[in-house]
């Protein structure tokens, strides 16, 4: 029985990260979606909201389990004896970041690993920053960028 | 039951091969290393050669196949009904003609998806042609960088 | 006719920003100068005064017209029946960034294209926060980064 | 009246190609579409093979011009007195490449500029080499990669 | 007899810094480490403490100076007479910002010319801001990325 | 007393390598050229014609030493008893080759380190490979790209 983590700030959930949740549920037997209350800017989102959406977002998806953590990563991944960290690509930016943080988890804690899956190409321009950028100034063009649920929160946060 | 494939030239196997079986291995339940037969350059090692290094090098690794295959990876993929291919990343470089490769492995079989792990730092300079070029001049410098069956083949071949 | 929009903050203009617009007006009709107002940081300039800056250091070349816009870029492109997004390009780590709005953009507008353009190589290194940067700490040094009214008013914010 | 000139090997044209100057079209009055024959690598398809393919795929479109060139493209650029390059980028790691071309050719040729488009992500993983690897081993594949006539001639080379 | 300056924020001193430290000695006689005062975003450490700091991790290494500058770099070369400005590289992402910082500083002093030395790959990953990271959220995994003075100025800074 | 090493196929020498040797002439006491003899293609000129060339264009240039060498750079290196590997970088691409490079090199020799300046920006475009190109096809564009010298032997080889 594997299962990997999938940690964020989610701020908020994006039809990315579904993909990357449902790429992860064929490989492995459960997922882990591990919300992180120490981002460093200030999100748009109450961390409550962010989970609750994502539960929302998530619902009926067998193999799911959301949580928040605070502090490292890997002191979270030894706490929920969990090895596998999943992360996303979107784009060949992505990666710099990404191979940096694998590296360093694995210095942190030698048994963590981190495995990279791609999301499907027509989410490669979705990010949460984008989608409140759009979110604030034409929310009528969020379609096929963020679950309904989504949607409904960034039109009552902007409007 | 999870397997994967992690399909290449291996000509030959190296350090750095070994380090991403052994990852693939605590994260999925089994690995099939999948030999290709169309090398656009010419190999060192005939296909046997490396089939028969992969094996000695892998002896005793449970959970490890070697095969070797000709034509399409999508097509060895649904002959053996696999649908993860596992690839390991070196260094930045890799990255992006390794995206390209999963998208369109993805494309031509859309059950196909692609896992990245991270090699060890300590072999981000190992490859299989830097491997040749220093047996070529200074056998005696291939410690660290290839099984001891590869570096007695390459000994036998350059001298 | 064939219109392109330049966007940006401008704040302020550099000379890499009029060498783009020198090569947009040899490849089409009419360039817009498009002064967005919703930067994320705080600019040094108000936007009258970019707008106005822009005017000054673009006086005499035909073609070109400069406005501001509040909101996303594709509304401000549908509202002018322009579908031609121009972009300069300095160096690689730019690509990455403008590759990814020029799919986000395309996505929110799908008449909406853009097209990149290469500065001259004499102004790879200029850029409007590095130009900031020089003002702040010796303002001598603004030779050949900024057309003369932008070096004035750099000067007198500094000074 | 602008013109542009899209030049390149075209062994075959893929339908990535096909993007690229649909979308010239709606930028620029004309499109010369010019077949180098001083390519590298030898070829799959002849000269004459490939000007054909590009005028059987490209067909019916108003304002694209197929011809051959020999030499120098800034030569060709100069016989033909068009001043502007139209390049197409599928992924980033194209972008090193051409951006140095860019330069070398404005540099032999200073009245002579290139401008970036951006093929539908849905061709990025397209390209001509690619296209010939599947066709050899298993040419069922090749739908949405290339126009029918490119279909038909990969399918009569490889059988 | 060739001095060099390796300028940054130290904020605070990593292992990695020591690393660049001890290569630079290892090719030219004399390295100026040089604190620099204006830092965009507010430090952990005040400019005393950081020059402490770096005063007691580099104790007894002949050849070195730690001093501390305002403005620009290039100022302060001019003033110190010296011409050859040391960069480590920890990754590739470094290497786009370096390149740019490294025209610009020669466009404003041409005789300021700048080497890059790659630091020791178990480095790569440490950064003062991660150390930060670390140090806030489980200061005992802090071992190997900076001296041990450091270790003890975290401690004390986040208990 | 420093001396760094410059190792390269100079197929011929152009502008950029000499651009980067008068910069390494300013940071160190002496540098040898070291021409390899074990190119993967076949070189253009031959060996004893590439470091004549050399010899020709860098006459007159104190400190500097023109050699050739077989087998491996660290080999040399020992042999010489030089540890420093001295680079010029023209882009961004090159410095992921550079950079495996320089691992590889400190991890068969410890000792030998690689230092990278940057040519200076009107050089970025100059390869040895472009410069035969140019030379294949029209000559008289070589101006500015290889030093006289070779701009004539380049002319004898495609005439």
């Amino acid at each position: 029985m594997k299962t990997v983590v999938y940690a964020g700030t989610f701020d908020p959930i994006t039809n990315g990260h579904v993909d990357v949740i449902e790429r992860a549920l064929k490989m492995f037997d459960s997922v882990i979606v591990a919300v992180t209350t120490n981002s460093k800017k200030k999100p748009l989102f109450l961390l409550e909201e962010r989970v609750e959406l994502l539960r929302q977002c998530l619902k009926g998806k067998k193999g799911v389990k959301v949580e928040s953590f605070h502090g490292l990563l890997v002191d979270y991944l030894k706490k929920k004896k969990v090895n596998i960290i999943i992360r996303g690509m979107r784009e060949l930016s992505d990666f710099e970041y990404e191979f940096q943080q694998a590296l360093i988890n694995r210095k942190l804690y030698p048994k963590a690993d981190t495995v990279f899956v791609i999301t499907s190409p027509k989410y490669f321009y979705v990010s949460s920053s984008l989608v409140k950028e759009i979110a604030e100034f034409n929310g009528s063009k969020l379609g096929g960028c963020v679950p309904l649920p989504v949607k409904k929160a960034l039109d009552k946060k902007f409007r």
